[in-house]
């Protein structure tokens, strides 16, 4: 099996062009509305429509794994949170479910590789993936297995009536491989990609720095081929949701991104399938380092800056309302002709 | 009759505490909501309870008045749109019409100072204020009574059942009096407060910069009575949105401030109610540069920046989402022994 996607059509510049000439017949000065404008104009070229619709069906997917680095003391938490917090996800409990509720979005969670049974572990991949800094994440087909479970769900989704995506992200560890992703792929150095993650301390910090710099030293021979990379430095919940990101795209359906492992999965979603960026939006600069060098990579520009660093997707679903308001108003205000409102003298 | 407000309390130390404490046993590592957290405990200390109460009635008022200064070609509109904007917004077609629908607020709108007759003109002042570069806004006796209008709103609406007050404005050429009142109330130059409002061209920029620079000499003397400067370089609508905004502080009712206009306002507010800031947040920053000063000045950061500069209470209304978001994670998350997920290692 190899791992392939078809190519990426932009989103659609005629919609994009109707939007822009709507906003300019709306009750309001053009412009005024700043970014929100843009984020609407964006929306309509998703949907290839103007105006856009009202979303109908936000999807937020959490995919859940483990990483074996994380036995190695790069977390402030032990590995067995991960699946306790599938189990929160699936209570309503997490932050991600109340965001989602206030948002108008659903939750639902998928067990790419936790280390322990959950009850949603139909599309697993194997149990936890492989300690970076010393031996591969995953088999070949393990990775190429699980960006088709990334795939697969978006086609769910997609056929399901999703018109809007966000990636989420549960792990203890996850946001070491992430760091070592975007590093290998932006050039940067260990340093200048590790964060405290959950909160680790400066021990631990210290330990996740060398775990990154292993883990890169060992990515290295395999940046020209990114299922290769994923399956050397990343993890398989990383393959998944990079699968997912580039699906979405083929799928033509907007997609917020959350923080800095979505935003990893992203850098490899851009490079399995070119040109997925431009239907994704940044929901915001995560505290975590790397983020500011993928979305620098992606060429995106977050929506907020809010010192998030928690994941599950919490940080794109925030973001959520945004992108809906930015979607009414191109929808729903009165013309300047139809308010009998004079235009500027 | 003059113009005095009771004492401002502070929002509530212990329900903040309690807030924060809180935010430590949800299961999420501390702090890894950033400003979200913040905003959360914010709300807390202002309903003075935790879990904080979500929202029940969100209120917009729209603060309606012509300005005589908007007769020398200051503006890119002519003065005719506020009264037809008022149409629009009683009709449901603006801008805060469709963001407040998306978000969960209602509409109000007052008529202060419109230079027509409107169906909203119970409380109305005057019709239209005075060019402040050439004479007073108002006489000191309207100033005091557009500071009740103001007051009386915040008393109608809170007695009401409001729980969450937002100021916007609606009236061509009140960019020029709010940028006078921060540069007085800042020690800013006129450059460095005018900009180009609904979209004036480079002609009007520089009618407006010499009407600024003009009634900011005529405000200079009466520097130090917040009700004579709003009388002498405000105008009725402007008296009204601060008398608003410092009313809510007497009556602890949270605020959500919007750009240039409210934030003048607010800096009079402050003037007439000190410690009446604490009970605001900053929704944005606008692209008005006189705005960054005011909420410099008012030690407020604002939530997002989006480049918006269209008034009507919008960008406060955009962030509204944030603030509800932030209340619900406090109230309804589960925390790390309810949903049995272990602490940090």
């Amino acid at each position: 099996m190899t791992v392939e996607f078809p190519p990426v059509e932009a989103p659609s510049e005629s919609a994009r062009r109707e939007a822009v000439a709507r906003h300019a017949v709306l009750t309001k000065p053009v412009g005024s509305l700043g970014k929100l404008e843009e984020l609407g104009c964006w929306v309509a070229a998703c949907q290839g429509e103007c105006p856009p619709r009202p979303f109908t069906r936000p999807r937020v997917i959490v995919f859940a794994g483990d990483h074996g680095v994380a036995r190695h003391g790069v977390s402030a938490y032990p590995s067995e949170v991960t699946g306790q917090m599938v189990a929160n996800f699936l209570a309503g409990g997490a932050a991600v479910n109340v965001l989602a509720n206030a948002a108008g979005a659903t939750v639902r969670v998928v067990d790419v590789a936790v280390d322990s049974d959950t009850p949603v572990g139909d599309l697993k991949v194997r149990r936890g993936s492989g300690s970076i800094d010393r031996e591969d994440a995953l088999t070949l087909d393990e990775a190429e297995r699980a960006v088709e479970v990334g795939r697969r769900v978006v086609d769910d989704e997609v056929d399901g009536g999703a018109d809007l995506l966000i990636a989420g992200d549960m792990g203890i560890g996850n946001t070491t491989p992430s760091s070592v992703l975007i590093a290998a792929l932006t050039g940067a150095e260990p340093v200048a990609v590790v964060g405290r993650g959950t909160g680790v301390d400066d021990h631990g910090w210290m330990r996740k720095t060398a775990a990154i710099r292993d883990a890169l030293r060992r990515a290295r021979p395999v940046l020209g081929d990114p299922v290769r990379l994923l399956a050397t430095a990343g993890g398989a919940d990383l393959a998944a949701m990079a699968g997912f990101l580039a699906q979405a795209a083929v799928r033509r359906t907007p997609v917020i991104l959350d923080g800095l492992v979505a935003g990893a999965a992203a850098v490899l979603a851009e490079e399995l399938a070119p040109g997925a960026r431009e239907w994704w939006v940044a929901g915001h600069r995560s505290a975590e380092p790397a983020h500011a060098l993928a979305l620098g990579h992606l060429g995106l520009e977050p929506l907020l800056e809010f010192d998030l660093r928690l994941g599950e997707g919490s940080g794109a679903v925030v973001a959520l309302p945004l992108v809906v308001m930015a979607t009414r108003v191109l929808a729903e205000m009165a013309t300047f002709e139809g308010a009998g409102v004079s235009g500027p003298a």
